[in-house]
Formats: structure tokens, C-alpha cells, sequence
């Protein structure tokens, strides 16, 4: 049974998402319809992109990957199908696509052309389903859009290194659900420029000397429990996407605070890191 | 399969619409369960209305609708089942198929008498659920309910006009998850009052002479991007239900702002069309 | 077909729920995936654990249930599988099932022990996953753990009964989407202490002598609607779960208020209910 995904800026009170589903199941009875995420913010290019990212290796090969945002038509904004690493993506050619293409190229890109025959308002629905459902009963994407070569380049999507690769700049691109916070710099990337230095990271006036791997690394699980005082600690760490984040533990942002309120961390804000000018230590980020 | 949708005012968090959903798998293995949205407000029969009726037509015939807002029982709030446009509806009789009602008349309403058996303070997972199933399984309404001729009326279903037919009052009946205000007043029945004439839409002290078709329509296209300045901008579309919209371009309540938060509208706050005394253009609504 | 549900802290937006919802199809594209709730407070075992409660006994037996809460394994915090009740229930040792297992003993309790080969800093995708996809196809617990003797304790789950029986302590355990205050003094738990004596329920300065079935139990449906003003009125019934629950009459904590916002009632903060010294009434408790 095919597997269509939903990734969108609907919000959990409208009835898009809800219209949305319907119109598959009318189209096509027998599909498996999985909700991604429809709390990206209003028109947030960057945060979708981050959020399908994580999500899309997950599924099964063959999985369509609906993305709703910013997805109205006009001649600045078309509209996309994508094959890549054997899973389907359907958006808009507005940047969506950017951090997963930047890592693994497309094997195909069309752009849509099916509109002619459709006047809509509501292009996720009118648009981007039947699209999905196409490619759910087997159909090729060069029926329903002409071959482009590459996708709208992406901002904010690679951080910045100096010319001596002494520093990196990186930027939030995401504030998770625990007020955690996503930077650009992957762990590769990081690696690659570290060769074995010692370094600092610096999210406005805190500092770090240490990347962990998982949050209870900095509990000190010899000193009693109530005598601890770790929740609330800032530290940093490789999430599980492979992303530098600066986390507070057992963040809450409406109690103990998290990384983004305790640290007055945003979107788009930039993280540094320092590296010292020579080698020092094998590898001060611990092995995975 | 059957399908079943829930829209209720249950949250995100609470437990209730997954018991409600492990209730109908209890009785009925093989159906498919979809949410239309559980983030209504609570007790809100206008954005239950509204949210239900812009949803239910992408759905196949034949499905059915269990709609869990204000649904405990008492002398002035039975239960109701709905068949109407093949859809069928299970509800309280408290105004919130009065949307839906005012624009196709219902095939046949019962109003549910099961609950001598069932003395419940759950009523959506105790007595819709059972409904919903007894139809699912092939089950007419006559055997949970007995025929009543009609539903209770709602509010604010239908705009003020004037008898020389120069001025819509009509009302904000949701707020979306764009900020978007939308108003009871429908295309058809705008254009049947403006008959080609001109006209200014008043929302508090912003004014609009034009209803556009798509949000996307105010900008000008042929300046430089980075010399537009159209986020944040107000404008006035026929949204994708037909309704009366009063939007922001690219609006985000957290950032450039909404509608809402920048014209200053709210649920229930009026919203007036005047027309010009005599015709003068065909028509200023664009073409759809 | 086998049915996994997820109930977790991973909150609506970020791509955790969807990353373990394409891990499952991965595995078994025969299965029925069900959000109960992904809105959890971050980290709180005890609203996690009341969620859990009252939304599992509606799920048809064999359902195994994914609990995502604080599950970082590391020295104290170790992942088990629990058989309950023809239920299974995945998640940390770290008190979660508390609320259920006081009532009800677990046929089986093990220590998951398939880490040494996986290194996951997403142990709810990498580990709670495959746990429940063993179960899924048959699986016994035995295969994926170690038969501990018992779980760890919860706090909170029992409220304090004075030596004389004239009063019961108890604590706010939950506040649910209508802003109501949820307590751990259950029914029968009630019943057994009070004896048919009169009492009275006290939240902060609020005075309550009576506990109704049903909301709508304090509304006079004799006076004409327009004259009534129950909207906002304070009131305590005994709620689907069986649980003692300070309410108020068709609240929105946006407009009327809520028992939280208008009593200033909080999670933790404790609710008392004084007894009277002798016996006065059969039953001051409306029968069911």
C-alpha cells in the first residue's frame, strides 16, 4: 500500500489538513496517509526543509512526501515533483528542498504543468494530491510536469567558514519542541574543519568546550539524586539528525526554561566556533 | 472501508480522542479513522461549523462525521444523526449543522435515543462511537433515533443586508492558522447583491475596493524582489470556500503579523460592504 | 492487523512523530498506528502516566502502547516492555506506569537488553520501535529483556488519608484542554473514606459540598436561558476516568476562564476534602 506524507503550515485547527486527507482517500481508497508535521510556522521555508529532512529517511522506499507550504502558484513559485534516494517529494520550488538536495542530488526534477486544466486556491489539495496520487498508482513524473535541471538555491542552508579554518558561523535554523536549538553546523562538516583541535562553542555569552552525545552525559550519577542540580544545564550536543544543538536538560520552557528562553536564543541567530590554532587532543567530541 | 472523521474540541493533548479512537477499533477493526481537527475551541459551535463544512465534501460519499464539540446531554441538547449530500453527521442538535443545513437540506435527521442503555458522561466515545459504527455497518439512522423534522437554528449564519440592497454587514466567523479573517459573507450571495457594482469593504478602519482570487495577486511581479514590500500587506479574497476573507500577505502572527493581530479583528466583529448606489463597472470581482 | 499507539512529549511540530510512524512501516506495513497524544508537558511522567490511564482500556486487547516520555536510557533510566491488563506497554522505568500498575498488577515486566546493538540517541525510533514491532509479529517479551520483579515508584499517585479518616490530601495531577483540574482522589477511593458523610471539597478558597455526574447538572434548565449565567461557575463532578475533577461550566480559558486560570489551581497544588465527624446522608454523591 503506497504511503503518502503530509508536511505542511496548516495548523491543527483548520480544516486543510483534515480536506487534504479526504481528497486522497476520495482519489484513492486503499493509501496510507501519514501526518508529518502541520505545525511549521506560517510560510517557513527553512524550518519545513529541516523537519522533512529528519523525517523522510525513515519511511519506506517508494514513500510520496506531500509539502504544503508557501505553495501558492504564481510565476515566481511553480510548482515540483522530485525523485530522489527512492522517495517522492511534491512542493513548491521555493527552497523546501535545499538542505536534502544539497546532500543527495535528485534523480529526477519536473516542474508541474498539469495546472492548465485546474484554477485553484487550494494547490495542496488540488495540486499536489493528484500529483501524489499519480505517483501512488505507479505514474511517471514526466507525465504530470516538464524535466527542470535544479531546484531554487536555498539561504542559510550551509554555515560559513573562515579562510584559515580557525572559525565556523553557523545559524539556528530550527527552535524544537523542547526549546532546543538546531544549528546548520553537521557533525561532518564539524569533523572536517576540527581535525582533532580543541574548541569553543559560543551561543551569545555562553560557552562551550564540549559536544556530547547524549543528554545525561553531564550527570554526575555518583552524587545523590536530590542533591543534583542538572535540570536546566546548558550543554551541547550532535541530535540524533546529526545537527549541532544547543540544549538545556529536561528543558521546559514553561518551568525549569530550555536553551532558546534561558539562552535568548532565535531563528537565524548565529552560533560560533572557535577552533585553537593547532592540534591538541585526538578527538574532543566523544565517539559516537 | 468505511471512513469515520473526528472534529472535536478535545486538544492536542488530552486522552480523549484517542480512547475515542481505540473505542471504534474495539468495535470495528477495519475502518479507517481520519482527524479533521480536535483544536476547536472549546465549546465553539461557529468554528465547529465552519471547520466541518469546508472539510466533509473532499471526503467520499458515504463517509461519516463525528463531531464532539459541547456534546453532553440534558433537556436542551439531544443527539442527533444527519444523512445529507450522502455524508452523514453525528452531532449535538446545538446549531453547529446550521452551516451546512442552510445550504443543503438534510435527507432525513434523527434525533438518537439509544441512551436509555447508556448512562455515560463521555458521550462522544459512549454513544457517537456506537452510532457511528452501527452505520458504518450498513445500519440506517431510524434504528438509533427517532425522525425530527428539523435542527436547532445557529447565529451568525447569514449577513445583514439593507433593503435598498447598498450595504452587507456581515461577521467574523473563524480566525485561521494564518491569522486570516473569515467572514459569513459567501461569493454567491455577494454577487448576487452587487450585481457589477463597485465597492468598498470595511474592516474596522481598513478599507479594500477589490476582492482578489488569490493572495498573491497584490504583487507586482515586474519590481526587483528585494524592493517589494508585500509581507504584511492587507488584502481581500474569496478564500478556497468560497467565503469573504479579509488576509495579510505571507502573514505569520509571531513575525510580520495577521489580519487579526494588525487590523485589530476578532470572532463575531463586524465586517461591512457598501455598494454604489448604481452599476458601473461589469464586475470587480475578478473572473474565477 | 496489529495496533501501535504513540503517546509521547515530542509536541505537534517537529519530526519525531513522523520519523517513528515511517520506522514502524519500515518494519510492518501491516499496522495501525494511533496518536494518543504527542502533547505531553516535556519530561512529565505524571501527565504522561494519566494520559496512558484513561486512554488504553478503550483499545481492543493485544494493543502495544509506545510511550515516549524522559527516555534517554542511561544508568537510572533504564527502558522496559510491560504485559497488563492484554496490553503492552513500552516506555522508561521511570514511573510512568505508575497510575496504571497501582491498580492493576502486570502479568510480565522486563528489562529491554537489546542496546549493546544499538547506539541511539533517538531511542524511541531506534529501540521502543523494534520492541514493539517484535511484539507485533508475535514476539514474546522475554526475547527483547530480562524479567524484572517491579517498577519504580511513582510520586503523586495516592493522596494522603488522615489518621481519623476525616480528611483526604489530595493533589493536582493533571489540567486537561477545557482548563479543568484533574485530582488523584478517585470514585471508589472517595467513597470508601466518606461512608455516606457529608463533606466538603476545598481548591484555594473555593467551597464545594456537592459532586455531580455531569456538568450540566448545576444548570436550572427551569429559568429561560437568556436569564441564565452557569458559563464560568465553578463545580466538582467525578470525570469519565472516575477522577475528582474541579470544573467550570463551559470553560475557555480564552473567554469565561477555566478552574485553572480563575482558581488559580496548578499542577501539584493540593485539594482537600474534609468530612464531617458522623454520618448524616446514604450518599451525598449523586448515584451513577
Amino acid at each position: 500500500m503506497a504511503i503518502i506524507t503530509l508536511t505542511t503550515d496548516f495548523g491543527e485547527k483548520d480544516h486543510f489538513a483534515g480536506a487534504t486527507k479526504g481528497a486522497i482517500y476520495s482519489e484513492l481508497p486503499d493509501v496510507r496517509i501519514v501526518d508529518i508535521s502541520h505545525s511549521v510556522s506560517p510560510f517557513n521555508i527553512l524550518e519545513a526543509g529541516y523537519i522533512i529532512h529528519n523525517a523522510y529517511k525513515s519511511f519506506p522506499k517508494g514513500t510520496i512526501h506531500i509539502i504544503g507550504i508557501d505553495s501558492e502558484i504564481n510565476q515566481e513559485n511553480k510548482h515540483m515533483a522530485i525523485k530522489l534516494d527512492d522517495h517522492y517529494f511534491i512542493c513548491a520550488n521555493n527552497g523546501i528542498m535545499g538542505m536534502i538536495c544539497s546532500e543527495i542530488t535528485p534523480e529526477k526534477i519536473v516542474e508541474i504543468n498539469i495546472h492548465e486544466k485546474i484554477q485553484t486556491s487550494f494547490p495542496v489539495l488540488d495540486v499536489f494530491v493528484k500529483v501524489a496520487c499519480h505517483i501512488a498508482r505507479g505514474g511517471t513524473l514526466e507525465v504530470v510536469g516538464k524535466t527542470i535541471p535544479e531546484i531554487k538555491p536555498t539561504k542559510y542552508i550551509k554555515p560559513f567558514v573562515n579562510d584559515d579554518k580557525t572559525q565556523i558561523i553557523g545559524n539556528v535554523i530550527y527552535v524544537d519542541n523542547y526549546g532546543n536549538v538546531i544549528t546548520n553546523i553537521k557533525r561532518s562538516f564539524f569533523e572536517d574543519i576540527q581535525k582533532g583541535r580543541t574548541f569553543v562553542v559560543s551561543a551569545r555569552n555562553n560557552k562551550f568546550k564540549k559536544i556530547h552525545n547524549r543528554y545525561s552525559d553531564i550527570v554526575n550519577f555518583d552524587i545523590p539524586e536530590e542533591k543534583r542540580h542538572d535540570e536546566g544545564r546548558g550543554l551541547v550536543v550532535f541530535n540524533s539528525g546529526g545537527f549541532l544543538e544547543i540544549a538545556v536538560y529536561k528543558s521546559n520552557s514553561a518551568t525549569v526554561g530550555s536553551a532558546s528562553s534561558l539562552m535568548g536564543l532565535s531563528l537565524m541567530d548565529s552560533i560560533t566556533v572557535n577552533f585553537s590554532k593547532e592540534s591538541m587532543l585526538p578527538n574532543s567530541v566523544e565517539p559516537a
